[in-house]
């Protein structure tokens, strides 16, 4: 198929930042897009050429747009998989696969697939609804603490509660769920694998995310992550592991855990471009998504490594503010050295809301860390 | 003014490449545009908030178009400039200003503006009439070998001769004009100057445009320039002068020449995003895109150092093809290290039309340029 000619069409499913950031790339190498989004507010509406208002986990909006296009990709997990089966067996490409989705779409199926895989993860239990836990924990079959995830839609953290006491459960909602292992841990760390439709895989360094102490929050994303070159490698192996397992086409961001005695424990995927991956538009050789797109359309894949130090920090709401956004003291944050901010260009911000990204990059990683931290301390996310 | 709000509003006059790739950026800040262009096609019609269909020559078009804006842009030097006038007396904010336009619209002005301002170019006469031209020549007031520049419109290296012998002055349009002398020189330099609307200023290193030794033609920009330090110093010093003596807001890119005797001559000036700074994408800690926005959004100014060494490639189309274009032997360039294809869009190719750009670049600057012959030698822009 040639995707430099003016027949060839790429679908999204989903219009939201990651797909913006997608769609920048396909302007450089001229690629026709059809995006399907849910909210006619969505950032990618003003960069595709066509762009179709549908429910994401609607079976007929799915397979209607999928039709219309030659490569199919996602930019968020939850949407119809029934539909991209469909479309997959009627001849249309599906990165990544909709068997791929199905697995992770479910937390509980993620996890068993990590163990048939023989990939390290946390032990874990599976409970077809919350209400089972107190039973097991009565009768010794679970232990206290734990962290409680929904195995349904736990995007971005929510659906995730660490449970220390029987009273932690209240209030948690009736559902599918897991009981995961609570694993003290150094450090939280991600690669991000790609791999094109012929097989070539690359891997980006191994990032760090930097929680705060107190607030148990990933306040930066440090590319490479400091730690050792064993360790690191390590990571890599798992991660790379993941990918052949999954037989991933696309990117697959591979969340781990570093325990204290260095061991790496998969905590979960992502098969798109990712939050953990954001630095490399300013750090690396090829940016995230230029990498997605070469992976999906069958392209050579892109150099991994970075061209300097990169470190990100999320913008998110500050806590009190709802209401029309103003970003305060961004022109300051801006006379920083090497400090680009992307903002999302949503109009609402409330707490803890991802209303953008500031990338801090710097030939001395250390350096760049340090303005990150400055970057922090100025820029506050609130409303007028 | 908070352009960080959704009540501000940037206009660009033109809606071609170099306006596109100012797009990408606007939406990194947020940014509301509005463009304006002649053509329905015009690739910049997919990126911005709001599209008119509008003659850029066309006082009323202009003006209409401006009265909506906070700040106006161009991305292309031929607009009608006395709307401009009128725009700023009335409040908008123009960058570059209508004056300065004024002087680089037309070749002889800018000429003068060197000479009165005491930037080194090369001598030259200028005539009302290219039928003048023949009679200075009779009558000894001009020597031959000189370079006959058409005065107006002079866009993009049209509108230029080598006049060797009087046979050469045959067919040329009898419009206002100059003959400059012909300069031998060792390199063609540039550098971009970018200056904020508070003065603040910032230059990027001097780039070199290596010529195919028989075509005459631009093959390789090369950032930064293989050139002795003191020499980069001083085409540097130059276009600081000239950014100043324009008391210029916005981008200025200062084409040179480096003469057999290491002087540097003012050629040209585009006062916009440029060619010669393509490279800057990959290349540097702030692409010129950005920071031209940073200049006449009055931010603090980003870095302009190199992250790493860079080589751009112009892709024009292959000379006796006409027709739908084809990219030949894209994938495999994609293949080669470090390697950035930017395609512009345009549908229809045919001879010496630019149809996008190559980025190449490597920690090692001679590595970078190697590649790019690679690159050169490769991809054929053709017709199918």
């Amino acid at each position: 198929m040639n995707y430099f000619s003016s027949d060839f069409k790429l679908g999204i499913l989903g219009g939201g930042q990651l797909g913006k950031m997608v769609l920048y790339n396909t302007r450089k190498f001229d690629i026709q897009t059809l995006v399907m989004d849910g909210s006619n507010e969505a950032p990618c509406k003003i960069a595709c050429n066509e762009f179709t208002l549908g429910d994401l986990m609607d079976y007929d909006a799915v397979y209607n747009f999928g039709k219309q296009v030659d490569v199919l990709t996602i930019e968020i997990e939850n949407v119809n998989v029934d539909a991209l089966e469909t479309l997959e067996k009627e001849g249309i490409k599906v990165y990544p696969a909709s068997k791929t989705l199905k697995t992770i779409q479910n937390k509980a199926k993620q996890k068993l697939f990590y163990v048939d895989n023989n990939i390290p993860t946390a032990p874990f239990s599976r409970f077809a609804y919350s209400s089972e836990i107190k039973e097991a924990i009565n009768h010794g079959g679970l232990s206290l603490p734990f962290v409680w995830k929904s195995a349904q839609f736990g995007y971005d953290g929510q659906g995730v509660k660490i449970v220390r006491s029987i009273k932690d459960l209240e209030g948690l909602p009736n559902v599918e769920c897991i009981a995961e292992n609570l694993i003290p841990f150094k450090n939280e760390l991600a690669v991000i694998v790609a791999r094109n439709v012929s097989g070539d895989i690359k891997s980006y360094p191994v990032v760090e995310m930097e929680f705060h102490p107190e607030a148990n929050q990933v306040e930066y994303v440090i590319c490479p992550a400091r730690i050792d070159a064993e360790v690191a490698e390590k990571a890599e192996g798992v991660a790379l592991k993941v990918s052949e397992a999954f037989d991933h086409v696309g990117l697959l961001a591979v969340e781990m855990f570093q325990t204290e005695e260095d061991e790496i424990l998969v905590n979960e995927v992502a098969p798109r471009p990712h939050n953990s991956g954001h630095q490399t538009i300013e750090a690396s050789y090829t940016s995230q998504f230029e990498q997605h797109l070469r992976s999906i359309l069958d392209l050579p894949l892109g150099r991994t490594d970075s061209k300097v130090g990169g470190v990100m920090v999320n913008l998110v709401g500050a806590e009190g503010y709802t209401g029309n956004v103003v970003y305060e003291n961004i022109e300051t944050i801006m006379g920083m050295e090497g400090v680009t901010p992307h903002i999302y260009g949503k109009q609402q911000t409330r707490p803890f809301r991802k209303m953008g990204h500031v990338t801090i990059v710097n030939e001395d990683l250390n350096e760049a860390r340090r303005i990150a931290e400055e970057v922090k301390k100025s820029i506050k996310v609130i409303s007028k």
